[in-house]
């Protein structure tokens, strides 16, 4: 399903595509979070307008709310959210994990009460395929076991080698099952192993031994510094196959994204953009702004003066600052679709200097402006 | 700035068109309301396509949030929002009346504290023009007193009286006040009285005298039953001239804008439709639905499936349904956008059965498959 198109002369980043029933995903990509079926204040159309090529849902959210009945009745996720692109799932192991009051982590799988109503549910191994059997992902997750960042090098190992023992069983359960709808569903594995080298080698191994479509690297951004990210990033890269995508998940920040490129990352996901935006943290090139502030309500110009969005090709800073105070909607709406507009034109800027061997000297002109102090 | 273009053959029922520099308002015409500069979680462009023809901004509100300076600043209502079809201003006379607790009437004008910091302010009748002077609205409404429906008749007359004299007063103001944009400013008067006959007449006739651009009936809709305000609408569109557009505030039901068309009125606007819509309650044809109900969670028809709206032709009442559950605000964009575009497409076929002399029989056809029992 990949194609790796070319490496970067100066780098470890590289352009590939991604292929799916639902189309081709040019990498590096950014993937809008659509965690309970849509992508928060944003419309499925305005992600068409600003070409997100891709979107994440979650197992977890929709097992709850719909649940696999509404879905399968619907004809899958994309006929029931109107989206005709790929879709990625998160397995929905993150979340459970978050759950610590809420869940039981046994050998088979994971027991847990919903954050809505306190009902019991458990997810196994072949449970989340089946779940995302019925969701009709383009790409479905494994289930893992993500182990917060200062949980210590023995439960680190027993974490991995239950994600490992989990992927053997998941990988299993897929040769068993097919897609329900009418297009293939790849699945990705999720390297795991916390902050140690070792351990983060021996999960890439052993799941590369069980051929995944593609590689995900999780348990990163879990409140590790960032220099810890990049170096496990950068060795488990060193790690996996060429040919395969590899997706660091729920990273991050710009800065983040482009240091994550260089180390060779395909893909990547992280609600930023529309949480953010919808506190009122808008990116621009040079920096995020709180477009709230009282200085930006008489600010005539665009979120950001570069930016081809619609939301910046219409509205001035004036307008968004005084509908973040009147406490209006539209606030959060505009924020969002701009906020993905930056995301979603970073990895395709990105893409665009790796394909011109440029990828260096474009991410050192892009960090350099965005972190330069400013007035703020 | 009114043509009237036809009388129904069996009804008072009129089509005609309202004039402003942003355009024609073909009527009878439903405005949706945009009290902060924002129709809440629509966006602009979505007007657009549901044909929205004009929009209802708040005099009051926009005073206080974000001032005349920063409207100013941007060029206009129009341009800040970036609206550029007609914009019809409430005075805010409501809206100050409302806080019975925060402001004192006086003869020549109101001095209220903010509902959102307390802080002093004061109305006028011609600071009032002033203020929608820096709005740049087409139509400007004059400040009114607007009692409750069940003040009395002294209270009423006072009122009234009171709603006169400020009337005269708006009256010379405006014509020593110019429009600090580039285009036309209307005004219109606003008759008041209650419930009571006599004074409605006396309003009418006395505001008659100044000679406004168009004429509204406040004070209905205010907690009076039904029949009274068919009654009253009735009774001062006999009054009201011909030649001048006709405006029934803050109205209302479905039923209530078909039952006033056919007592001669031409405008309308409501909070109803975007209000109930974040309330998930959802209109068609066959009367509201509370889309939120788990009985829609596997109805895999459209809101109305006569309905040509976006919305309509893109999504489930199961998806819509979930949304609401789940707490998404795609929810609460949907169902306001469906909702204007039944009011808009009401008004629109009224006009259309006036032009075809059918009024009367659309209305009981309307009103009765409106009515009619259902199951749910």
């Amino acid at each position: 399903m990949f194609s790796l198109e070319h490496r970067d002369a100066g780098s470890k980043a590289r352009a590939g595509s991604v292929m799916t029933d639902h189309g081709t995903i040019r990498t590096p990509v950014f993937m809008p979070v659509g965690t309970q079926g849509t992508v928060k204040a944003v419309q499925q159309r305005e992600l068409i307008e600003i070409d997100a090529q891709i979107i994440l849902s979650n197992t977890y959210h929709l097992a709850l709310r719909p649940g696999p009945a509404v879905l399968e009745q619907a004809g899958g996720l994309h006929r029931f959210m109107q989206w005709h692109r790929p879709i990625l799932t998160d397995s929905g192991g993150y979340q459970v994990f978050s759950l610590t009051e809420l869940r039981k982590i046994d050998h088979d799988g994971v027991t847990f009460r919903s954050h809505i109503d306190g009902s019991r549910h458990r997810f196994t191994p072949a449970g989340v395929i089946d779940m995302q059997r019925s969701i009709g992902s383009d790409i479905m997750m494994i289930l893992d076991e993500c182990p917060p960042a200062d949980c210590g090098y023995e439960y680190a190992r027993r974490s991995h080698e239950l994600t490992l023992q989990w992927a053997r069983e998941a990988r299993e359960h897929l040769e068993r099952s097919r897609p329900r709808y009418d297009h293939a569903q790849a699945a990705f594995g999720i390297v795991q192993g916390n902050v140690f080298e070792d351990l983060r080698a021996m999960s890439a191994h052993g799941l590369m031994e069980l051929d995944f479509d593609g590689y995900a690297i999780g348990g990163l951004a879990v409140g590790e510094p960032a220099d810890v990210m990049y170096h496990i990033t950068d060795w488990v890269t060193d790690i996996l196959p060429a040919e395969r995508p590899r997706y660091l998940m729920g990273v991050g920040t710009p800065v983040n994204i482009v240091e994550s490129i260089a180390r060779g990352v395909d893909m990547f996901d992280c609600v930023m953009p529309t949480r953010n935006g919808r506190n009122a943290m808008v990116f621009t090139r040079e920096g995020p702004l709180t477009i709230k502030k009282e200085r930006y309500l008489d600010d005539q110009r665009p979120i950001d003066e570069e930016c081809e969005c619609t939301v910046c090709r219409t509205f001035t800073r004036s307008y968004i600052c005084h509908l973040f105070r009147a406490k209006e909607i539209l606030a959060l709406q505009l924020a969002s679709v701009h906020n993905l507009a930056f995301y979603l034109g970073l990895t395709r800027d990105a893409r665009n200097a790796i394909l011109n061997d440029q990828f260096s000297v474009w991410k050192d002109a892009f960090i350099d402006r965005y972190l330069a102090e400013k007035a703020e």
